[in-house]
């Protein structure tokens, strides 16, 4: 009977749940409903991966990215932000209990970083540091091609450093951490407060801004949204250095909405790495770019997650 | 005939070199001579080094803890701030090429983490931070039980990461990193300016001020060396708590003459901690404590490097 991986990625708005026969990176079948539904999420999920159940012949293995942090060890999800209704849930027993196959489950940014070094971006690299600047900014570390995980699996949460300890407050309620500084939602959210001040812009307050607008003005040449990207690199930029000095990993992969902004984004981090180096050995050996997986980046995870259970623990 | 490590540390004033017999963790020689002399430091080491191989039966393996950045895969020494001719000096071929046995190097404060972690306060700990603060700031971590290295070595220099971007200029040169803001000097420099200014204190500029005068002034009762204290324990702790979002250790044990300092240093250190956590979760499992082999640190962790050569690569 041919194996198969089933592997999962929950999102705020959708579950995606994905068939990989065990010797291929290429789904069979991909499955895709809304996170939110007259049941619960969790059993939502567990109805689709039945429904993938039933089409294959036999499931070595069962992986879920969460959009949240999480013990890999115990599986229980501590806290999905957007899916409110994940506290402390024990993931990891009631998809073993349901199907009887080994189950895993990992932080979706961290495995976004464990996809792109398996078959992304970071194909060939012992060291990488994995960080998406999106709603929020989520990130993950491969360290001598292993992920870093900690003893409760909370490590790599390289988005709640503080670059500005009197600065805005973040999403965790905390001040001046680089989330609160660099996401989408913090840079349209200063541009808003300068707008508020009287600063002169295309940019208006007619409508919520967001980091697109940001960025579609910057890339107009507007002045003020030119700013608040150099604004946002600058510590972007301060961050990545503090993570080249701790990891000395020898590939930054970037990902999420808000780098598409480009070099109005990326010029302003360069220059703040550079301007915050111990050395220059830091920045000789180490490639800066951004993922390769796209979309495909929490299945991918996913799978070799599962393909690492079945490598190192065959019995579990 | 017996087997023996020989495990060398290296510091600004002095070298000293200890004989471990291979299954013991007390030295039956410990041998300490000045850094400086005529001949160069190398020299020197190499020569101490070669006294102890007379004395002793049979030498498995010499390691030597360095007190600079180095890549501890080639042996080379990058750099050593207190030895100034010590710039790309590849000390393990030196070694190697006159006693013909396994030799390997590693940064002192990486090694005093290991020490620390195979027979101090880290014992049982899988995930480790060591910090030592002192004329500089060294660091060490233990992930999974590894020693956290980086692509060429020069990881967990975490005495190098920006915690006031504007701030005062560190001894690398760059602005505003935790070592400019918290290592012994950096502290005393902040009083000067201080008293500069006016401020009053039992301190005065009459001679130049080291962080143990503020220290002791603090513990009388003096407000401005308090607030030095508070200043640098504030930021230590911001520091410190980035590392928890980031590796989620066990443990944190910091060292070096500034911890001495006690509650004036601690107290700020521990309320920043908690207003920067992301969540409690990050303190419930960690415990913060002082350094357990003193003076022998880096001596413990040559022997810990050497054992992890036998054990891991025989035939080097």
């Amino acid at each position: 009977m041919a194996k198969n991986y089933i592997v999962a990625d929950v999102g705020g708005t959708h579950i995606r749940v994905a068939c990989f026969p065990i010797q291929s990176q290429k789904p069979t079948i991909v499955k895709r409903i809304p996170t939110k539904g007259q049941d619960s999420p969790h059993l939502r999920l567990i109805n689709l991966i039945g429904s993938m159940n039933s089409s294959v012949d036999e499931i070595a293995a069962i992986t879920v990215a969460v959009p949240g942090p999480c013990d890999p060890y115990e599986g229980i999800i501590y806290k999905a932000p957007n899916i409110p209704s994940w506290v402390n849930l024990p993931l990891k027993k009631m998809i073993q209990e349901q199907f009887n196959v080994p189950v895993a489950i990992g932080n979706d940014a961290n495995l976004a970083a464990l996809g792109e070094w398996r078959y992304g971006a970071g194909i060939g690299h012992h060291y990488l540091i994995y960080i998406t600047v999106s709603t929020g900014i989520g990130a993950g570390v491969i360290i001598n091609d292993q992920l870093l995980l900690g003893v409760r699996g909370l490590a790599a949460e390289l988005g709640h450093i503080t670059v500005l300890p009197d600065g805005p407050l973040c999403s965790c309620g905390k001040q001046g951490h680089l989330e609160a500084v660099t996401s989408g939602p913090a840079i349209a959210h200063w541009v808003e407060q300068k707008l508020g001040q009287g600063a002169s812009s295309s940019l208006t307050m007619d409508k919520p801004l967001t980091a697109k607008d940001v960025s579609a003005a910057a890339c107009q040449g507007d002045k003020l949204a030119r700013e608040a990207l150099a604004r946002a690199g600058t510590y972007l930029g301060i961050a990545i250095m503090d993570f080249l000095h701790i990891f000395n990993p020898s590939l930054v992969i970037i990902g999420g909405g808000v780098s598409r902004s480009g070099e109005s984004l990326f010029e302003p981090m360069r220059t703040a790495m550079s301007d915050h180096a111990l050395s220059k050995k830091y920045l000789e050996d180490v490639v800066i770019t951004t993922c390769a997986l796209g979309d495909e980046v929490g299945l991918m995870g996913g799978l070799a997650l599962a393909q690492s259970l079945d490598t190192l623990s065959p019995c579990q």
